[in-house]
């Protein structure tokens, strides 16, 4: 959920707005996106929105980003048009907000300026930012890696780059991602030869997937196709609502009669089709899981077919993507992985890549950014031996989350922290889940429920009940022996109670609390939650 | 959870009994082990339990298995001092049930006999089993690699392997885990090398996580200490525990004064020490995770520090790893990996061994196991390759979980399918999660929960309430206003129901529910668990 706040005097810029995806502990969470109560409680409103790229971790938190910015929202036509469609299915319109801009635009909001450099990345309109301010510039890399043959021959800006660092640059903020890999991290055209070589030997259906917003390797698949006399059929929402953005803005060409719908690849056999699907990352809802377990409406897996996983493994599903493919096997498919064949190339730059950019930037200030703790440290290591020694050196700061970083004309150091926690988005709304929330579901969930209830008469004192219901708790093999052994526990703890005491509900429920806790824990060795409800008639 | 029935006329004997680690989704579960229904359905109990090495995923589950057992349990000393462990943690005593076998050795049980074949692997003790019928013999490798080079010296019996080939076998069930990989595994020694790097240039503490079975790995540790002049401490539980039975039993071998206690790894200085621990799944309560965020009571790590993760990561755990190997780098730990050292090494043969273990035993029928679909039936396809045509050609059968092999004198076919899923253990007892329970927890989980409570009473019909209380429940921002619209919506339903039917408390239940699901669904989006709770006085 990449985000950056760049400020001078009264003025505030966000740069992108991306999502996380949860985790399956932060239960029933459906995005996480950065909190911004600081801005809020400082009553801080942003000048502008800048994005770098259309990736969900650069822009999937647009909708809900949106409400603490007052002005134009900047980002590169495509970028801009996915933006668009996430805040569509929010029922919110960006209007006139929407500023498209080109590599090398420049734009003035307050007292920044914003210039716009082309990098190379896994979607195209991907740029990185020269942020200028009244004490030198930063520059801010987004995602990037250096792909010197570029499908649409919209290279690497390296002359921009140069002449900032010529100009010299303040600070310099880095995508560190893959900097623990040595080497380049190769084209996007690199996956073309073992493609070819798979177009040219499936005997049936070829199904790839890939991620949405991987418009270069539709482009490679569609050229390939083409080539090889197959129909190709975007599968899966996703794939189909990118593909037509992307055309319709001339990053993905597609010769008249080669594309066909999903309903359609029925009617072909199975050598004449090439289907690009959602779900390489196991999604349950999306296409390739469905057409795994044969549930698919339009598309089945036959024996002779081939999948492809163009796409890496996004850490945590590797579960969901080994049982996919398990039943892929099963219908008979052969399934190719990147583990075998050059069929996914990374997006980020390897080691050399990110060494070029701090040589070509020369910065005063460098700063890793997009990545974990262990590669931000690795590319800081690299940075202090690139540098040098010497009155001049380049000096690293490594910042956390929340850490304020404040660059006067002389020095730039590490100067506050603010809180920049996480906000759990629940469902269609912009429901944040709170921490309590997630404790109590997180509970249900591993201890399950008991619900002791009482009837206590305001007047008398007089107790009806308990009754006890339960809700995914193990009571085995003696659980209603157990349960009534819990409702004379109530009665006991009742008996000792005086009619006083009797009279606040709150102290009752919370004597139950503690005594059928210490009974469940003892007896059965389970620590449901129990949630007393005490009623006074 | 790897298990294996073989029967013949009234005998019956269970080869293993394994667990597996839950999911994350199967929530608040601890073990899953293999559902022994269908035996007890038929009133079958088992005549011995064989286990063929001491493995968690080979014997984790005896102490839940034992249940279906009359008669003895065989294993080599570790595999069962591993599975006696177990049962003392469940509080059962196997007393001279277990019966300590050597390889070579043969045992009968009722019409069966079976002969334990020593094989290699990443722990000591593990046999293969020949297991002779009236129909012939039916070899089960276990697990295995074949280490040529066995730190013990007690090596791989391709000669009993080779006779058994050379007298004819009816059917091999064989290990195809790690078939996917071309050559060989390689011997538990080949780790040596890049350890003896990481010892010289180690100048704090060397912290070691392994697996608390690989006695090999410690050994190696052990000898590398005494070496370089370092201690050695075991560092959590399991590894404690492990390293005292695997010294016992004479399969780990300390020169007296080498061996230090956890408390006293704080006496030494960093390069005087190697840590093993436990931990190297990222297991929340293991010694490593616990060392990681400094919430260890006796090793603390320190700049210069050093940890090596000498174990494969479990598919599943990636995400815990990552996030334990964030916090050590942030305490100045450099971290070593198997990505970029030999430092762990698979106890499974890759596809060379493999073949040689069919070409060894030759067999008429070959039953991949201990693998997903995607791996046997891999093995499956170099088994026919392998075989080549022809009358007395090997014949592969591709058995799913529950299938039932039968075979008389003159064929083997999948003759039956029973069930046999997962039993899902909860706790410390042997409480068995049902589906049901599963499913309760599920939707607590996403959704959370509301409680409506109500008091009627019998003799006039008066209600009193209705209370709502809510937990896990997202209902921002106009929560309190939410709930008065739902307690107005249980007035309103009452309203319109008969003094009669509100005698039934099970139709006003269901009512409320229906009616509450629905409102939470259309006004907020939610979809709570709705548990009314109706007292009648």
């Amino acid at each position: 959920m990449n985000m950056t706040a760049v400020s001078w005097g009264d003025t505030l810029v966000i740069v992108d707005a991306g999502v996380m995806f949860p985790d399956p502990e932060l239960l029933g969470v459906d995005l996480v996106i950065p909190d911004l109560g600081y801005l809020e409680s400082r009553g801080r409103r942003a000048n502008a929105l800048v994005l770098t790229h259309g990736h969900e971790d650069h822009i999937g938190g647009v909708a809900h980003v949106l409400r603490h910015v007052d002005g134009p929202v900047y980002g590169t036509p495509l970028t801009l048009a996915l933006a668009k469609s996430k805040l569509e299915r929010h029922g919110v319109d960006p209007g006139a907000r929407f500023v498209a801009v080109q590599p090398r635009d420049r734009v003035t909001v307050g007292d920044l300026s914003i210039e716009f450099v082309r990098v190379t990345h896994s979607i195209p309109g991907a740029v990185a930012l020269a942020i200028s301010t009244p004490v030198g510039t930063v520059v801010h890399t987004g995602d990037f890696k250096i792909d010197q043959t570029p499908l649409d021959g919209e290279h690497f800006d390296f002359h921009r780059f140069a002449e900032l660092g010529s100009q010299g640059v303040l600070a310099l903020l880095g995508d560190s991602t893959n900097i623990e890999r040595p080497g380049f991290t190769g084209s996007e055209f690199e996956v073309v030869e073992a493609f070819e070589e798979l177009f040219a030997s499936t005997r049936g259906k070829l199904v790839v997937t890939t991620f949405a917003t991987s418009i270069y390797r539709m482009q490679i698949l569609v050229n390939l196709a083409r080539e090889s006399g197959r129909k190709v059929a975007f599968v899966g929402r996703g794939m189909i609502e990118h593909s037509q953005v992307a055309m319709r803005l001339g990053h993905l060409e597609i010769p008249p009669g080669l594309l066909i719908r999903e309903a359609d690849v029925r009617n072909f056999a199975g050598r004449q089709v090439v289907c690009i699907t959602t779900g390489s990352q196991g999604e349950p809802l999306a296409a390739l899981p469905r057409i795994a377990v044969d549930n698919h409406r339009h598309v089945a897996i036959e024996p002779g077919d081939r999948v492809v996983f163009s796409a890496r493994a996004i850490p945590g599903n590797e579960k969901a993507i080994n049982r996919m493919i398990n039943h892929l096997a099963r219908r008979g498919a052969d399934v190719v992985t990147a583990a075998t064949r050059r069929v996914h190339v990374s997006g980020h730059g390897s080691e050399e890549e990110l060494k070029l950019m701090l040589s070509l930037v020369r910065p005063r200030y460098f700063v890793p950014i997009h990545g974990e703790f262990r590669q931000r440290s690795r590319y800081a290591r690299l940075a202090e031996r690139l540098a040098g020694p010497g009155p001049d050196r380049m000096t690293v700061l490594m910042a956390e989350n929340g850490d304020v970083l404040r660059f006067d004309g002389s020095s730039g150091t590490i100067a506050d922290r603010v809180h920049a926690g996480r906000v759990l988005i629940d469902g269609p709304g912009i429901g944040e889940v709170g921490d309590e929330v997630l404790r109590d579901r997180r509970h249900l969930a591993e201890d399950g429920l008991v619900v002791p209830v009482l009837v206590i008469d305001k007047q008398t004192g007089a107790v009806e009940g308990p009754d006890i219901v339960t809700r995914g708790l193990v009571l085995e093999p003696d659980g209603g022996q157990l349960l009534r052994e819990a409702e004379r526990i109530i009665v006991d703890l009742l008996g000792e109670t005086s009619v006083e005491e009797r009279s606040d509900r709150g102290l009752v429920a919370e004597k139950i609390r503690v005594e059928l806790r210490r009974f469940f824990r003892k007896r059965a060795g389970r620590r449901p939650m129990v949630l007393p409800v005490i009623m006074e008639i």
